[in-house]
């Protein structure tokens, strides 16, 4: 089974989580709040996104890299080149 | 006028449009997508964050730091201090 | 006087100390180490550079947007056009 | 053989290239130039420090985790350990 399967619903929480930090940005503009406040809320929403990619990557290097089990988990090697592209979106 | 209010229907859309592929993330991660695929929505969403703390910076360093014009927008020293804290925060 | 100027003893002290750590992964590649080595060594570059960076900016939204005093320093207007350019090729 | 050892003549060139950028940040500040050049050659080195660390992280991922050959390229459990921690301490 996936990885992304197998903790669904622990990384279902954290985007609900990310979602409601999204949506706190939202009232913060519509309140009129200050820039400096509106930055540190996209800041910190920014570190939770980048914390939920990080998770999702390791995931991935185990499962679809390092030790694929079942047959949909693809082959190493494309495991791998899903990674290094991912990498290169990311690390521009 | 601060910067995030004569600009607030622009914010306000961007916010907006992240928040929906935050919806796009929770619901790959329902239909159990591949994790690869979970992971250039992230990047994606990631990088869509990035732009709308720089566009928000960059009004930030306009109204509060350049060129204040309303006694609400404080002090160039506060414009300055606060953007000093954000940028530690955000360049960890 | 420019920041980069007073802070000068420090800056390239900070500069000489980054200019180390690449010749350590220069050292480490020539010695054939385990290419997990060699990046933990990269990283350790890059979060330098990243301090020595933010350090430079601090004094340039102090100097040429805060508080320019030195007719060298350049308006106000410049200096934060400055500091946005660089923000636009940084959070790319 | 190691993919750092197979590629060690490009990336010593790469490193050395990131050196001789360090070493121009140098001359600047002791040249005392503006903060703002200042800033865009330390930018553009960090980018620079950012594309050898994917290219040594592409190679880690192809001969450590998905396609070991030598001995001495460890299990792929180690080399995914490996990489888990790298990206742990870069994407704080």
């Amino acid at each position: 089974m996936n990885h992304t399967v197998r903790e669904k619903p622990k990384l279902l929480a954290r985007v609900r989580r990310i979602r409601g930090q999204l949506e706190g940005i939202e009232r913060a503009l519509e309140a009129e709040k200050r820039s400096a406040e509106v930055l540190h809320q996209i800041v910190a929403a920014r570190g939770a996104l980048t914390g939920l990619m990080r998770e999702v990557m390791e995931g991935h290097i185990n499962s679809h890299i390092a030790n694929p089990q079942d047959p949909g988990d693809g082959t190493r090697e494309q495991g791998a080149a899903e990674l290094i592209a991912i990498l290169r979106s990311y690390m521009k």
